[in-house]
């Protein structure tokens, strides 16, 4: 890393500096997590997920042990220009309803985070409104992006200031003793968005992965397909460039978030992934990064039907099938719980060795 | 019921008595209930499963908020007599050795439930050793079954009484102030008989539905099929008469657990179904009195060949995709989140309505 900076002439910017500092998992460390896996008194293998699920938090932390001290799903919420194209039935200042509402305690996120004994941290990251409310965190890069129908949806120095605005947010939540990140989002028309986005990166036509997102008619929908594939027309990005492909077709919730998963895989924590929206900015940090993947966990499987090809594309394997389509992270806190869960299971469970002395004396009684 | 009390002379036994006082859902309630979940502030729906639980709750209960006060996991633990044909490659002595492990708090379900804040009732229904622990309740009902291969592994009263402990169970449980049951068991040998008996209910070829259980050869997986096909043909059960069917190919634990979805469904508490064995029992009791369905919930989805057909006969939908197929009931407490979450949303997030004095001001500002 020296090196790098001294070439950059001692400097390099929050975004590249990240980028740079992303490890591989401790992979001797994931080998002494196995070995204590399979000789915890039962069938070897038989809890599944929740087996990878603590020998990666070995890799992720480097001790085979671990505890969640502190949760937090960071919350983007940015308008998109794309909406006036008619891509969602929802008003506009949806976006900042709930991002207010957010504040209340009171949406599926909150209810949920508060069940989990989760916090939530919200981000004005692009909203088209200015919020007097000291629990709404102004990182607003603009008043929502611009129209990506008729051009780029925001410049690649406006997308690489939100990657930022992620990465800080969760440097700031790592120093303040939180060790597990949920990501979630706000935003009318940000399934559009988020699709395109998608659509580009799996180089898949987009009619096969766009959704209703929060309700629409057949007709909505038609025109959502349309919409969406003129917006990659017309921008044409390079689905090489993530920089590319998020500034043209993409969304500052989708930066943001894109950000979280690069802050916590550079801070060796591990991070959850929601529904679409999360897991394209999952996928973009992916391809940023290859390493990025091994810090992130998958929660459920969304009902959009973009959601599994991202599962498939980074192979995992979502642990929830509840059909939900919410966003906001709601998501989150339910893994949450599974994760606190898999570590339970390394952590207090004992092998048939430790438990011998007391149960030697019941062996061939009978 | 009073008048069938009448008619048997005024004495009707446990099972019988049971199967008459299960009634069906609430369906009032469950209308009350969706129409709030309609309103709440999100996309109608857009909370998938947890939506499904908290009305299901409301038809359980008869009250539209639900909270839980104490969960327990009912853990039947019962020797096999077909283990001496060699369908598991586990020690016999193993399943007295694991239930009082399970007294000793070390176990996966143990270690799971005490994440979830659960509490687990570790039952002897025929476990072929005699505990002196008194934290496990003897309820005995003999030393093992007799191996099905040469013949019923049981007789139909051991299994009448067998169910009926179940009941019990659940009837004092739910005297303690426990309103969320989980189901779990530890018997060598039990995948055989499960299978067996899952084959008998589903009219389906045994070889497709056996499974490697905690873990053989292929060479034994293909004993194990035989054996189990054999029991079937020797003792010719009589797939609609679910009695005759556990007596003559089932276990202990599965007619127990079978009798704890029927006293759960007897008392409205819901009652979750873990893996393999459990679902089985839950089909048992599902053909005995199809309203008792009702008051199950899924947990995850086993890996267990069978598990996938009960569930589909069953017509759930598990929530959790983990890969797991441990048993002892470790489902269970993962999924007593995932309904704590779900009652949370009814419970506590708003309507845009309730929200709208303190948001209004947001609408066309901009």
């Amino acid at each position: 890393m020296l090196k790098l900076n001294i070439l950059f002439g001692g400097f390099m910017d929050l975004f590249n500096e990240t980028l740079e500092n992303i490890e591989p998992l401790y992979d001797d460390k994931i080998v002494l997590a196995k070995k204590r896996l399979d000789s915890l008194a039962k069938p070897i293998g038989s809890l599944g997920e929740l087996e990878e699920i603590s020998w990666r938090m070995a890799g992720i932390t480097g001790k085979i042990n671990n505890n969640i001290k502190k949760k937090n799903t960071i919350i983007m919420c940015a308008d998109n220009g794309v909406i006036e194209e008619g891509v969602s039935s929802c008003p506009k200042n949806l976006t900042a309803v709930v991002t207010e509402n957010f504040t209340k305690g009171l949406s599926g996120v909150c209810v949920l985070s508060s069940q989990a004994k989760a916090d939530i941290t919200i981000v004005d990251i692009g909203v088209d409104y200015d919020f007097n409310n000291k629990h709404v965190i102004n990182k607003k890069i603009a008043y929502g992006t611009k129209n990506m129908k008729k051009g780029p949806a925001m410049t690649k120095e406006e997308a690489i200031k939100a990657i930022e605005v992620g990465i800080e947010i969760v440097d700031d939540l790592v120093k303040k003793g939180y060790n597990l990140f949920g990501t979630g989002e706000m935003g009318i028309g940000n399934t559009s968005t988020s699709t395109a986005v998608l659509s580009v990166l799996l180089d898949m036509d987009s009619d096969y992965l766009c959704g209703k997102g929060s309700g629409i008619t057949d007709e909505m929908l038609e025109n959502k397909k349309n919409v969406i594939k003129k917006s990659i027309e017309f921008n044409n990005p390079d689905k090489d460039d993530i920089l590319d492909v998020i500034s043209k077709v993409g969304g500052f919730d989708i930066a943001g978030l894109c950000g979280c998963f690069l802050g916590a895989a550079k801070n060796r924590v591990p991070i959850v992934i929601d529904g679409l929206i999360s897991s394209v900015a999952a996928l973009c940090a992916y391809r940023l990064n290859k390493n990025a993947r091994e810090f992130m966990f998958p929660s459920h499987l969304s009902m959009e039907p973009g959601a599994e090809y991202i599962m498939k594309e980074l192979n995992m394997r979502p642990f929830l099938h509840m059909e939900m389509r919410l966003g906001e992270g709601s998501g989150c806190p339910l893994a949450f719980n599974i994760i606190e869960s898999a570590l339970a299971v390394i952590n207090n469970m004992k092998t048939f060795e430790e438990l011998k002395m007391e149960t030697d004396y019941l062996i061939d009684i009978r």
